[in-house]
């Protein structure tokens, strides 16, 4: 019997467009079997593509910049795929709506890929499907993956433990700074993009940036780990590709820097880490959802919780308990 | 030794307000100890209290419409606990700005109590906080626990998962009506609040929201399960008090409901049965952050996963038999 997914891999490997779209697809679905079979396949040949992710508040200009970061690369020959997340989405699982916009300027270019991902039913959600589906673009040959996504908390430390190199991305106007402190983005910006620096406002947001990085420092958040990488403050106006330039070459010294002072493999470690981490704690979950003696033995517990008889911690305790005990 | 904790938690019993607000802060820290301390003290006590949820985007007045809320529940006497939850900020740990502006009306009100929570540092995050701080509440003698949040995605489902009753809020022309649909609330809400229902755009929102629920009722996402709740669709003007007291009614009506239907101890026993999963999960998850040989053990596996020696899921199945091993 032919199997499907395993021809899929082949002609993925092969350089099969319409092959890659439903090996994502596969991905986005989150069936374990299948997820499995994908990186036993592909993981062996990754490694080489630059994965760099682009955050940010809604409204921006992520999207434009993106596409002028794509345009740029692949005048200098680089095949770039765009991997556009919605963290927002665990429901619908469907496409952004501006996938098709986008596609325009780039469709008939072969080297370049546009695919936006929802996390639907995802043991782990983003956090494990995003390093899987840049697993797979890596397998299928692209020099660059870029990973956007909307900023909203938990999301952009799941880019940022994902990417190489984090662009956060402001624009004047809309109440970033303020924003940008609040979800923690100082900690995971390796650069920072200020986006329409054509409009008033982008020399101030700027200079609060600059500030905010000084206290950053100052509080050990910014630059303490990882060598004294001190993130650059960039200005771009992406609908006119200014700046853009200047925006890739932060990137690759951003690149020299993790290769030169080792956090590139602390980093790749600490992901790798985090995903085997979060990929296993599904399983343990998994074993609560379904109808057997695990699930049983949860919900005896939690019967006592709602009768009070039990608290929660306690029933805590008798479930790791129970846990620790499956091999025995 | 007299323990400080122990002593606060017979003040708390005991009526005192200050011990109160330092037992809640010792919930958002969320050291275990603490958390397993107040968890077997306080959890017999609780049960009696009912926690409503009020969610929606920012802007739509979730704040004025929970001020009107409590207002209304003050006048037939009833105590009230707000508890706002700040969802996006897992790093500031800080209290919302609106506290302050929002105390002044009630403050001179001993039957009222607003307190904002951020979940800092936390294992399982809101999901395991805000039912625990609902916990305290509960045992402080409150008869309303409000749970206000803002609303991104997982957060109203955590709300959701935690409250009897869970309002979604809409206000006319911030574009809601796809928000609604995008996030799933749909299958978390048990009442629909449209407020600034005097606004033009009020009655088309209704509509559309109508028109959403038919929709979802169709899939089976509304009514299925629960013995056939149809979440009504109110109007208020909540910074006037207008439909406030519809709103309160119907909250009531779905309080019968739930009793009536047995969906109450559906539900209870599903919250407590998630509650203890995640506890557990946290419990085996924080083994993997310290320094001892689990977490020598997944860097060992995570420095295959970079050498592409091992792909990640094989990674995974080992660490799963190493947790099963634990106990033996």
């Amino acid at each position: 019997m032919t199997n499907v997914l395993d021809d899929l891999l082949d002609d993925l490997v092969d350089g099969r467009r319409r092959a890659l779209a439903r090996v994502l697809s596969r991905v986005e679905d989150g069936r374990p079997s299948d997820l499995r079979a994908i990186a036993a396949r592909l993981h062996p040949m990754g490694g080489s593509a630059r994965i760099l992710g682009v955050t940010g508040s809604p409204g921006v200009g992520k999207s434009t910049l993106t596409n002028a970061l794509t345009a740029s690369l692949r005048e200098a020959g680089r095949r770039v795929a765009v991997l556009a997340i919605d963290p927002s989405s665990p429901f619908s699982g469907g496409a952004l709506l501006g996938d098709r916009v986008r596609m325009q300027s780039h469709h008939a270019d072969d080297g370049v890929y546009i695919r936006s991902m929802a996390a639907r039913g995802h043991l782990g959600g983003l956090a494990v499907a995003t390093p899987q589906a840049a697993d797979v673009l890596d397998a299928a040959g692209f020099d660059d993956i870029i990973i956007e996504t909307v900023g909203v908390g938990q999301s952009e430390v799941d880019v940022a433990s994902t990417a190489d190199t984090t662009l956060v991305t402001l624009a004047p106007g809309m109440g970033d700074s303020i924003q940008a402190a609040k979800a923690g983005i100082l900690e995971v910006a390796d650069v920072f993009v200020v986006n329409k620096a054509d409009q008033s406002g982008a020399g101030k947001l700027a200079s609060e940036l600059t500030g905010m990085l000084e206290m950053g420092h100052a509080s050990g958040a910014v630059g303490a780990d990882e060598g004294d990488w001190w993130p650059p403050i960039l200005r771009t106006v992406a609908v006119r590709g200014e700046g853009v330039d200047e925006v890739l070459a932060a990137i690759a010294e951003h690149g020299e820097h993790l290769d030169a002072s080792g956090a590139r493999a602390q980093r790749s470690r600490a992901r790798a880490a985090g995903l085997v981490r979060d990929l296993a704690l599904g399983q343990v979950r998994a074993r609560f959802d379904g109808d057997g003696a695990d699930e049983t033995f949860l919900h005896d517990l939690a019967d006592r919780v709602v009768a009070r008889d039990l608290d929660p911690w306690a029933a805590s305790d008798d479930l790791v308990a129970a846990i620790d005990g499956a091999a025995s």
